[in-house]
């Protein structure tokens, strides 16, 4: 599983904020539990951390789990340089002195980067010594739940479009870093590329563009009257007849017309961004079949989300292009996961706040299926202990060892293996479980213990 | 106005990114229409673009403009690296030529970091060449979308807390580079301070934090029973009676009287994560008078919104800690913010698509008032010609030069004088304009031409 491949494990090598330390994108009580740890004696104490989720937003049927590598990069860049240090005025100098010798040296297992979770699926299981562990809960939700958040909304989208090609363009409407993982998570999740270059070159992932309306808007008649055929011709000159007009910068009709006027009937594509997307895209379609561009694509945008696209099933739309609702989770814009302290020197713990219970003990998980490879339900069990029973059933190991006394084990995926790897289980899901309408979670989680 | 200072200025000499370029954090199509317009002559015809929204998400009164500084600085590292552009196998050898000298060397005017915005208001205008304005569009605007989304959802909530502290703890909420910058903006809009520790350190922002439950699970009696009282008395021991200690891990009355009992009667606060808040704090507030600590403060958090905190306002809460809501924009991850060509050479442009039209030519405005200081509304006027005629009203001049030549014009303010000056600018809207409810925004922008 685990083989080394180029794209996902730059990251390793060079990750996107330059080499830097990742310690500082910690919230400051964790350093402040530390400083008490340190002084009470107990920051030594073997615990176990699980991030996990008690349930899915808007009443989703499963969720995706992205970021993995990105996490186990930071973990790896949590070192504090002498310039962080001398920040964290509020601590004691042994607490200092703690903090410039610290390296992750635990174990952490996991959910596989691409693979479904459920409320109550133990995503990945940090263990160590309670110093160890505790400050690293920041980065690693931060992450997981950015990067779980736009993948679960994408791989939505990308059922919705049901096999059409699908590109993700909303880099302009998150920030401008979460734009470059957004669309690694779109990728993974089975979107055929993005608009953002940074996301290209640093994650392999497919670029692709066209023209904005800024493009038609520049030219002019020498009176200044609208010219679109010579922001069209310039366009094709520039990038051949295979380039994507965007017609719908004045009147639709006269622009599909200027545009195969322009290019022929061989034009790749036109782009349309405005207006009711069914009723135009069957009339453009029409157009386009009468002026004999029958192989001329239709790419629709104008904040499309999983719904939109679904909407637009039965329409003559070839590609959707995706930007504010899948870089903003489609009304999920965070995946809700918890990092929680499960075990302290083997025993099981739980908080018994109200509506925020929490099943101790660290765990694994497998996940059972029929013979028909439909999947039944994930089955907890402790960590590092026995497998549960599964009869006659065909399961799968979904907690798999990433990090040993601070050290990678095995390779982290590429991109594309995780991307296919979740396509894969996509499948294995309940025919209910792909709807996108409101429901209970398609697989439920069971405690053995 | 913009004078030298520290924290926010401290982005120019070293950003985020480790001095790196933000060449690449732009959508393909920008250089692909650079490309087009090199090659037809139209590259060097003078544009100006404009950053407005057509609307405030779900229904809000008003917008914050956030971001001004870090996009200055974006756009002064907009400088392509020949590592960059060696990623750029899709351009002509002499578009690359464009792209290795590429420096800014045009105008922006804008409206100030902390200002309020409308539908319409011009807060952005950039003008250049349409080859050098173009390609800035995605950073642009990634900045401050994400900015706007997090200070406009932050300002409704500073109001609803009604003078009472509110605190951002939303790092592990969203991707771990837009937690540093939502810190920002949220203490821009008043919040009191953050959790997030590399906030701290960037921008200069008061941090803050307490204990997680996993501090008090982590604390257990040889026999493996709660051992609450230790947890406490750690945390006192090294923080001192003025900490916060957290009481609802069990049960909330046994953890007020063991936090009294532990701490003293002059413990700084109680922090409750969970169960019906007002009902809980007014329990607890009764609960510490009782046992004498009448100076013990109430910290609540527990995905409070701009909703929750306002119908907590006649509870006895003392500090709100905010998390979710905050960093995601409070429904609204994203403040929906274009940026758009509106004049070539000298001529007013605009597109016609249905629901999406815009106002060509570039704009600057003012906001004008009442003789009470109150705001009446805004209007716009033709950048570099003339104020619109005001009558006996006051007004202020919404529109500032802020690059010329592609220098930059004064200095940036300090973060903490865009907090004042945004304080001050709220309390001039018509009282309505503060509700939280949906409604038509509080002012409208008119134009003059």
């Amino acid at each position: 599983m685990y083989r080394v491949t180029t794209p996902d494990t730059t990251e390793l090598q060079n990750r996107h904020a330059g080499n830097r330390s990742s310690a500082l994108l910690t919230d400051k009580y964790e350093l402040t539990m530390l400083e008490a740890a340190l002084k009470d004696g107990t920051a030594h104490r073997t615990c176990a951390f699980e991030v996990f989720t008690r349930r899915l937003p808007n009443e989703r049927r499963y969720g995706v789990v992205a970021g993995i590598p990105r996490v186990l990069c930071a973990i790896r860049d949590f070192v504090f340089t002498e310039e962080q240090l001398a920040e964290l005025d509020f601590l004691s100098p042994e607490t200092i002195d703690y903090l410039r010798n610290y390296r992750f040296t635990g174990d952490i297992d996991g959910y596989r980067e691409g693979e479904l979770y459920f409320p109550n699926s133990p995503i990945l299981t940090v263990r160590g010594t309670f110093a160890e562990c505790v400050i690293l809960e920041t980065v690693v939700l931060s992450i997981l739940n950015a990067d779980s958040a736009v993948a679960s909304a994408a791989a939505r989208m990308v059922t919705a479009a049901a096999g059409r090609s699908i590109i993700e363009m909303g880099s302009r409407r998150t920030h401008e870093y979460a734009a470059v993982t957004a669309a690694r998570a779109a990728y993974l999740a089975g979107f055929d590329a993005t608009s953002n270059l940074e996301a290209a070159k640093r994650y392999g992932i497919p670029s692709t563009g066209t023209a904005a309306h800024a493009w038609t808007l520049l030219h002019t008649h020498p009176d200044g009257s609208p010219d679109e055929a010579s922001a069209f011709r310039a366009q094709v000159e520039a990038h051949g007849q295979g380039t994507t007009l965007l017609v719908d910068t004045y009147d639709i009709t006269q622009g599909v017309a200027t545009a195969i006027d322009v290019a022929g009937s061989e034009l790749g594509a036109v782009r349309i961004d405005s207006g009711d997307l069914g009723v135009v895209s069957r009339q453009v379609r029409r157009q386009l079949d009468d002026l004999g561009a029958t192989n001329t694509k239709i790419v629709v945008s104008s904040d499309l989300d999983e719904f939109a696209i679904a909407a637009l099933r039965s329409e003559p739309v070839d590609i959707f292009g995706v930007g504010t609702s899948v870089v903003t989770g489609s009304g999920a814009p965070t995946a809700g996961l918890v990092y929680k302290l499960v075990e302290v020197e083997g025993q099981p713990v739980s908080k018994r706040a109200r509506g925020k219970e929490s099943r101790g003990g660290a765990k694994g998980a497998i996940r059972i299926f029929r013979n028909t490879g439909t999947a039944i339900d994930e089955v907890t069990y402790p960590l590092g202990g026995d497998l549960p029973e599964v009869g006659d059933h065909s399961y799968v190991q979904l907690s798999i060892p990433m990090v040993r006394d601070g050290e990678l084990v095995g390779e982290i995926p590429a991109l594309t293996e995780s991307r296919d790897y979740l396509a894969q289980q996509l499948v294995t899901l309940p025919w209910e479980g792909l709807a996108l309408t409101r429901d209970e979670p398609a697989l439920s989680v069971r405690h053995t213990t």
